[in-house]
Parts: structure tokens; sequence; C-alpha cells
């Protein structure tokens, strides 16, 4: 997106998702907004008068040169009473791409230019209709991968983050204007600001910064989903273990070793926790580049994952590549699934645990029995990935405000200049060596809201939104 | 979707194409559509009046639990002024689907049922507000594949393809009265109704629907696309070209022959005229079941297309296969397309056309010489497709009013009728006898625009709908 210059002209896009549908949206928004509507809609009423403000008007789209392209219900939303601040008109035509394309060239032709990915949303924040954090949750409304990731944005859609951050920011604005007083006149340094005072003041504003980052952590598999990877030997079952979750054929399941070359990637939700679940290659050497390629693509993901699942086929002896792919990640990222339950048990094994269980339970790994093939033991798996993944957690609060990783990033920064300022309190640094540390923090917070946007965050915002919004 | 009984329930669904979005609009309709929305929204207005007709609301949306799901515009259409024709509710949210399902699910427990595939338009059909042929021209709206395809499907949005149907049927009506009193009254049959009389009318209507029929016949390419299919034999340049004119990576190229074991279909704009190009297992001798299988299916695409571009690779010998390839569909359905002409030309190329030239120009074939690498002639290639397929033709007129398939099957249904019936009068058959056919023919002009539909009929029209409209 051009960030600057482009704030006179009126833009236009398709507002709802690609592909086909019921209904379809095309959005302008900028000063030509309504004169392109009236001479582009002509009303099914005998006696219109005119595209009146919020109300929904039924007839005729017809481009230019007069060919009808569409029957549609018009809405005019005047400037500053919209979702950008400006005016803004939205068609609600049938949902086809041809057609919604042929809406969207008639109102390019008629003057609009084309809306950049979340051009819409970043005029409303220029024009001040939501500040920075609310227009993130706006795209993280739209992301949302379940119901729990939903109620995370919509803490945020209102702006609670925003005051938050605000008043954090304005206690350290107001020490920040005591720590003036006290450096222009020295001989009442204590009288203006003292240490105690000072400190006081810094540490409360610190567990503030300290309490949203927490919730960040603590939401983060909530939010962006749990990176969840199926690990293991080739052939012990992974991609039929990931198809038993997933209850459908999404990887292609073949009896020849090496079939998944690459690794796919799928959305699990377990009761509202969003799960990405990856099927990694098999390990195995391998002379075929587009495999080996794979190959260490799948060592980079166990080495991220929130949790690995290491599939195990309960009949074959532990082999020291097993060993070794579970020491990798260790027993607390990894949950061990002895698949293939359903073949006949392999000797000893009601009275003494197989070899493999042996091994796995006295390293501390915590095994599970499956089933891919029959789906045996699959719901007490998928209660285990959960509970290993968020405890026994319930769904975040509605109430609770969560930053996402830019806005921890901003708040993590301002917390390192505070802790650091704390110890230069603590060492009788003199005051006014002290003001940069409490600007640079004060800056960081404004960045979250916007209140100081550098055109590199507003592009990093902003470019993550789709067309149209 | 369940015809019967589903006329006092309220439905709902999500209306816009799914995937995520600007926008996305949860639609209900019914009798208890407003008070659904009136429990769900809460309006940001300190003084709300309530949900007016055709106004934009700007509030939230909770769940009867009290837990918020988003930030809306809502619109109350009450019926019969509605699309539907009862009372519709639309919410208009942010275009993620993980809110759309919160949204749609709050609406459903307040309630509504989820609505079949076209329900939406069922209802509006079963409320009088569009007939058969209106509620199909919004299936055809939606599904248009280039503006050529809007322009057809836009004319009969309007209704003029009921309202010729509906003339064409009144004359046969008029007839058949005409027919009656003459039986009733055979004294004076040939002052009711005289065998010139009753044949003029017959041939009026055999005309009308022959124009009808021909538009379709006509139009066949624009509306639905034209098949056109790559075959050749195996690493002649198949993929490169698809890819080529698609201009992107679409099917895996690859110097391995037999890469494409299945086809590939993949649609094409060339000015206007939607092309579905397919891209076939090259031909050759094989042991592998699936590649067999993708084969037979490429013979059969060939006998049906429109057009086949049988690619040919100028730097080797023509084969037996290729001259059976080009035997197998016949001068009048293919182009040749001599592949390669970046590499240096094969021997005398310039004086004397090399010999696959020469044996397709003694046959009557057409050849067009392209590279796929370089992209050389390919404009050219673009220019005979679309010429050969629709040959100098235009786009199809803003006002040309084309039946679709089963609007042509009734009509050609009618047809065979009245020709029948043509015969008979000539024939000196007595009128009694001549009711049936007269019957059948108007049953069947009703079928079109939904004044008789058996169940069969209507879940044929609205079970090709999306959900959601």
């Amino acid at each position: 997106m051009h960030i600057a210059g482009s704030k006179h002209d009126t833009i236009a896009a398709i507002a709802t998702p690609p592909g086909s549908g019921g209904v379809g949206i095309v959005r302008a928004s900028g000063p030509d907004a309504l004169s392109i509507a009236q001479r582009l809609f002509s009303s099914t009423r005998q006696n219109f008068g005119g595209l009146k403000p919020y109300r929904l008007h039924h007839g005729w789209i017809d481009d230019e040169g007069g060919q009808r392209l569409d029957e549609a219900l018009v809405a005019y939303m005047p400037g500053p009473g919209s979702y950008t601040g400006e005016d803004v008109v939205e068609f609600n035509c049938h949902g086809g791409p041809a057609v919604l394309r042929a809406v969207l060239e008639a109102v390019l032709k008629a003057g609009a230019r084309t809306a950049s990915p979340g051009e819409f949303t970043y005029r409303a924040f220029m024009n001040g209709r939501l500040d920075l954090t609310q227009a993130e949750a706006v795209a993280e409304t739209i992301a949302a991968p379940t119901r729990a990731g939903l109620t995370l944005a919509q803490a945020k859609l209102s702006g609670a983050l925003g005051k938050r951050i605000t008043q954090l920011r304005d206690q350290l604005e107001e020490l920040r204007v005591k720590l003036c007083v006290a450096v222009d006149f020295p001989e009442d340094e204590v009288e203006c600001l003292s240490p105690d005072e000072f400190l006081e003041g810094i540490g409360t504003v610190r567990e503030g910064l300290r309490t949203l980052l927490g919730s960040f952590e603590r939401n983060r598999c909530w939010r962006d989903g749990a990176l969840t990877v199926l690990a293991g030997q080739v052939n012990a079952g992974k991609s039929s273990l990931m198809n038993a979750l997933l209850g459908r054929e999404r990887a292609i399941v073949t009896d020849i070793p090496g079939t998944t070359r690459d690794y796919l990637e799928e959305a699990l939700n377990l009761e509202g926790l969003p799960v990405r679940l990856v099927d990694t290659a098999g390990l195995r050497e391998t002379e075929d580049a587009v495999e080996r390629a794979g190959l260490e693509r799948s060592r980079d993901l166990t080495t991220q994952a929130d949790l690995v699942l290491l599939v195990v086929d309960r009949h074959r002896t532990l082999s020291a590549d097993d060993v070794a792919l579970a020491q990798n990640t260790g027993p607390e990222n990894t949950l061990v699934v002895l698949n293939k339950t359903d073949l006949s048990a392999p000797p000893h094994s009601k009275e003494s645990p197989a070899q493999e269980t042996d091994w796995f339970a006295k390293a501390g790994y915590e095994t599970v029995g499956i089933s891919a093939k029959t789906g045996q033991g699959l719901d007490a798996l998928c209660q285990r990935i959960r509970e290993r993944i968020v405890g026994g957690g319930a769904e975040p609060d509605a109430g609770e405000v969560v930053p996402n990783l830019r806005q921890s990033q901003a708040l993590s920064g301002a917390l390192v200049e505070l802790e650091a300022l704390e110890t230069d309190i603590q060492q009788g640094l003199p005051y006014d060596l002290l003001g940069v540390r409490l600007e640079t923090a004060c800056s960081m917070l404004s960045e979250i809201t916007g209140d100081i946007a550098p055109a590199g965050v507003l592009e990093a915002v902003f470019g993550r939104f789709c067309i149209g919004k």
C-alpha cells in the first residue's frame, strides 16, 4: 500500500470473499462514492427520491454504456458516520465472480481506483474511526480460526486493549512530566519525584505490561493454533493417523514408503482449540533431492512444535531412529502414539508391556495406543493432545485482552526499557540521564495504539489485510 | 431440499461465498426473522428506536448467552417487499469463517433452521416474486463465467424469457379453446377452427420455439464455455502450451513422459469467450492403471470437444499416432499446433514446408506454428481458437433471450409435439384426437416458467443453487 498521498481519491474493491455465493458486495469509499453510485444505479421505484443515507435501495446497476450488469441493493453511508469515515457506497449484488468483476469495473471506470489490501480500514484509522489495535482486531476477527480465537479478537475490536495501553502510557507520561520538573529544579528534586515514588510508578506500569505479555503467551495457541507435528519412521502410519484425525482423506495414503514427500498442514478443531496438524516426510535416508528437502523442513517443524506426535508401529522392534527422534524433542514436547493396536498384539503385551512401551515409560515419555485404521483410541488421543497443549485450560474469557505478536513485541520492548530504568534509579544515576528510557518506553506503547505510527509499522499492519477490508 | 411443508418456518444461512473477505452476510427469512434479530442485535445508538425497514443499523451481535460475536450492520426487509417475499434479516458481519459460523449458530439457536441450497430463491418463487426462468437466471448470473455469460443471464433475470414463453403458450391455449368448441359443435367445426387457421396458429408458435432453440445452440459456448482439449503425443508440449495459455504454472511440467496422468481443466477467457481448456494424458501405451484410466477419459473428452488442439512437436517425424489422433477428430474440429518453433528449424523448412505441415495441409487441417517456451505465435493461436469456435461472432446482444439446457429440452419437447400435430392436421385426423398433443405442448411450456412445476423439476432447478441464495 502506498501510505502517503492516497487520501483524497475514491477507492473500490470486492468486499466479500472470492468465489461463488448468494450475495457479493462491491464497496467504494471516498469523495466520489455517491456520485459514482448515482451514475450506475437506477431504482425500481417509480418516484425514486435519490439515495438516502443508511437505506437499502433496490434497483439495477448499469455500466456507463447502458449495459445492464445486475439487480442489486445499494446503500449509501455518508462520512463521517461510515466505516472509513468517508462517504461509502455498497452494492449488494449476486455473488458470482463475473458479475462482481463487471460491477467493480464499472465503478472503476466511473472514477474510482482499486483499493489496496486493508485500505478501507487504513482510512478508518487515519480518520480516527479506530485505533491501531482495533484495526488489527478487524483482521484478527476475520482470520480467527475458531470461536475461542474470535472471542480474543472481539475483546479488542471494541478498543479494550487500546484503552489499557493508553492508561499505562498516561502513567508513564505523568512520571515524565515530574521527571522534567525535577531535572529543571534539582534543589527540589526529591520533592518533585523521589526515587521511591519513581520506582513505584515504574513498577505499576511494569506489572501491567507483564500481565498483558503473560496473556499473550498463555493464549497464543487459542489465537494462532497449536503447531502439532506428526513425526516417526517411514510407514509407521503418520498419514493414516492424520486422515483419521481429520476424518477424511487429505494425505495420499499408500503402502509405498516416502509417499509424503513434502509436508501437509491441515487445521483441526479440538473442542475449540485450533490445532495446526502437520504431517511430515518419513525420516529415512534418501537420494531424492525433493524428498531430502522435505526432510529438512520436517526437522525444523519438530523443533518449533507445541507438541510432537511420535508415531511408532508397535509391531516393529524399536529402532535407534525412533529413540533419536524421541530424544530430539524430549519427553515434555512429545506424545508417543503406538499405532496398529488393531493387529494381533505383540508377545507378552498383556502381562508385560511391549519393548517400546517399556523403553518410553522408563525414559519418561507418555504413550497412547491407537489404531489409525479402526479408529480405536482416537478420542482418548485427541483428549490427551488438548490437555498436553493447554492443560485442563478452559477457553479464554470473553473479556480477556490479549495482544498479538506485533503488540507483544512492542510491550516487551517497553518492558526492557522500564526494567533497565529501575536498575538505573536503584543505582542512583542522575535524573537527567533517565528521560531517554522513559521516552522510548512511551513511544513503544504509542506505536501499539498507532498514536505514533511509522510507515513501516502501518505497512506491516495493513499489509496483512485482505482486499476489500 | 424438502419441497413440501417447509413454508412456515424461518431459514438461515451464510449468503456470501465461503472463505475470508472483508464482509460476510448471514441471512434469515421467515416469520421469526425479525424477532431473532431483535434478540441478537444491540444498537450502538443511545436512543435506538428498533429495527426500521430497509435501514442499515450499526451495532453488536451477541449470542443469547450474552457472548459478543461481532460488530455488524443489520438490515430488516419486511415481506412481501423482500427477496423471498417473507420477512428477511441480513447481518453484515466481518467476513471470516469462524465469525460467520458463530453468528449463524446464534441465529439457528434462536429458532431458525439451516436453509437448503437455493431455498431462499425457492421461497421467492413459491411466493410469486419471480417465475422459474428468473430463479434460474439468478443461478446463471452467479455462475456466469465471463461478461458475455452474464449478459445472457441478465436478459432473463428481468423475466424476458418467461414473458416470451407465456406469450407462446397463450397462443396455444387460445387454439385449445377453439379446438374444444369445434369438438363440441362438430357441425360448426370449420367455422370455429379451420385446418388452415389451426396450421397457421401452430406454425407461428413453432417458429417462436425454433428461434429460441436456435439462440440456445448459437450461444452455448458463451454461456457454458467452449470445451477445448489439448491432445497429442507424450512430450509434444501440451502441458507447456497449457501453462503458456494460462500464463502461469498450473500443470506440472517435467521432462518425464506421462507426468500428466489425469486431466486438468482450467478456465480461460479469450476476449470474453469462456474456454474450458483441458490438458489430457499423453497418448502412449502404458501398463500403469491410473495412467490408463486417464487416457480413456482423454479420448472421451476429445469426442465432446468444441475444438481439439492437436499439439505436434515439429522436430519429430510425423508418426502414425499423430495421424490417428488427427483423423479421430477430423479437420473441422481440429487445430494442429506445431510446437517448438524456437528450436532451429527442420531442414528445408523455409523453402519447402516440413513433412508435418505438408501432410496436415493436404488432409485439410489448419496448422499454427508456436513456441510454448518463448510465447511466439500464442496471440495468433488464441485468435484462431476463438474464431474457430464462434466464427467472427461478436458477443451476444444484451437483449438476446437464450434458454438454458433444461428450458431448451422443454422447448424441444413442445416443438416435437407441435410438428407431430401439424402432420396430424394435414393428414385430416379428427379434431377430438388432437387435443392431447396441444395440451402436452402447453404443459411443457408451463414447466419452463414454473406455472406447472413437478417436484422433480423444482428439485433439479433449486438443487443447482449454492447455499445462502
